[in-house]
């Protein structure tokens, strides 16, 4: 009996100490007014009795992905993704090598690729996404997110994530938030690792989509994707998708561009405390600066109504320690 | 200190007596072939280091709700949900006195409204659901789902559920199932009530919807419902919606009819263990029987390929003990 007793008071005890590590949440964001601000927020949501708590069921926080959670600089990782797609596909269509924009793709070269606009990269996605069965794409992202670099750090996509991001899904989810990802990249193509780097399963992602089509092939089941666009979660589809797939408003939704101003709306829209914040992308040094004349991750009407309606903006240079987990801290 | 103790050992005597009590699952089961079948089944898939183990992020498990959850006879209670809305409706459009298939509804004339066929139904549906935003038409669903009054039991609607599948719920819960609605009624239909009768959250609801829009109205985001098919969720779309939504397989599945087919096969393809099952409606004292010929739920090919492959087949007569929460045990 005694030896029970002190194994149930050291089980006390290493809980504590848990609980203890735990309460340094946030550690690589400075002390400054954003760091302020969401903790704020979290201490008046969760406190029992308080005038602003929320139930731990309707703590929903919705995260953009490229450029709030990982970089987007050069371009979306997942257009990466979809050249060397088309590279590895070019030996079975040998037509491409003067086609564009697969030649542009082939021969990597962005510059024609974007001249061609909107058109170009929608025939590129679907060439390099559709065709497969569920199974099998999940499969080649799988194997492209374990080995492919990004061009300026060398290192995996998934390792340039945003430390101090990745503090605030474990800082909210410690809170009894439900965080989900709603993002205008593919779906499917985010599924198979964002469990693993952001904590996140695949039923809290919600992104574009193309149609799939259910078949039974010699017995076997299977979804084939198709090459039809089924759903772009951006801008003002950023809210369908989000009440689509939740059914419930967020109270705290995280941005960085005018592709998430719709998402931002509809979560300050609700009654009850709410949380906004936009990533501004202000460290040429650490990562990148851009912002109102980007032609991607573009943040202008955002940055304006942000002040208008004091969101917070997280200014990256000043506000973070450290960008991302490779790199010491400032 | 020995205060602390002895109020440490009864937290957990009675964390055992919970856990005791929480040991008699599926009581209104009697101990046939279809209750060994899913306990056999949940025992093989949480046995720890067990050959059948899957972890508990994994434990899938999808029901159809018509049929399967609650009743659906006389007709889909979605129908009268829509019968009474065309009916608080008409007084603002006198025209469909003479129009059918509104003129029909006004009467609740279901012969006349069946012998449109779905042509006739969608419109109605499509009048009945579309043309609010998306907070006035959870209210309208709230507030009838509250007073409406099932024709035969006189009943609430949300009572005409079926007492061993609210035991199922539960008892896949308790063994960390994480368990999801996979229906052809209206995702916003069933989302308002939901989680109050099945222990559901809205977010792991998928069922058929109407596209919506955002919109800025006076200064308010809102979002409108279109007259416009999103996405029927039924038969080989179901494991499309389980695939957009949910994004990994489940390892069971529960349905009642053909509608449900493709969804227990998606399911039962998955490697590892898998459970199927399918209600059998046998029961027209304390229910309804209904299976082959049926025009609403029809289970035909369903119940085929059930025996062929070996899936549980629940016989609603021998099987339970009790049908509704409000009826005594048998």
């Amino acid at each position: 009996m005694m030896k029970r007793i002190i194994l149930i008071t050291l089980a006390l005890l290493m809980g504590m100490a848990t609980t203890s590590r735990a309460l340094e949440p946030l550690a690589s964001w400075n002390d400054t007014a954003s760091k302020k601000a969401v903790s704020g927020f979290v201490e008046k949501v969760t406190e029992e009795g308080g005038q602003d708590f929320v139930a731990p069921a309707d703590r929903i926080a919705v995260f953009d992905n490229d450029g709030t959670l990982w970089s987007e600089q050069p371009a979306y990782f997942q257009l990466f993704f979809a050249l060397d797609r088309v590279k590895a596909l070019a030996p079975k269509h040998p037509e491409w090598k003067e086609k564009q924009p697969f030649k542009a793709a082939i021969e990597g070269d962005l510059k024609t690729l974007f001249s061609g606009g909107e058109h170009a990269l929608l025939e590129l996605v679907m060439a390099s996404h559709a065709g497969n069965t569920t199974e099998e794409f999940e499969r080649i992202v799988t194997d492209w997110i374990r080995t492919a670099k990004h061009p300026r750090f060398n290192r995996l996509y998934t390792e340039c994530v945003y430390q101090p991001m990745l503090e605030m899904l474990s800082f909210l989810r410690k809170n009894s938030f439900k965080t989900w990802i709603v993002s205008g990249g593919g779906i499917e193509f985010m599924r198979p690792w964002v469990e693993k780097v952001y904590g996140i399963p695949p039923e809290q992602v919600i992104g574009s989509s193309i149609k799939t089509k259910f078949e039974v092939r010699e017995g076997k089941p299977v979804l084939v994707r198709l090459p039809k666009i089924d759903f772009i979660d951006d801008k003002a589809e950023k809210p369908v998708g989000i009440h689509k797939f939740i059914g419930r408003r967020p109270i705290a939704a995280f941005g960085n561009s005018d592709g998430d101003l719709q998402m931002l709306q509809w979560t300050a829209a609700g009654s009850g405390a709410r949380f906004c914040l936009y990533v501004h992308h202000t460290d040429a040094e650490r990562e990148w600066a851009y912002d109102r004349k980007s032609s991607i991750g573009k943040l202008d009407k955002g940055l304006d109504e942000a002040k208008a309606k004091s969101w917070t903006v997280v200014d990256m240079q000043k506000d973070w320690k450290r960008v991302f987990p490779f790199e010491r801290e400032k």
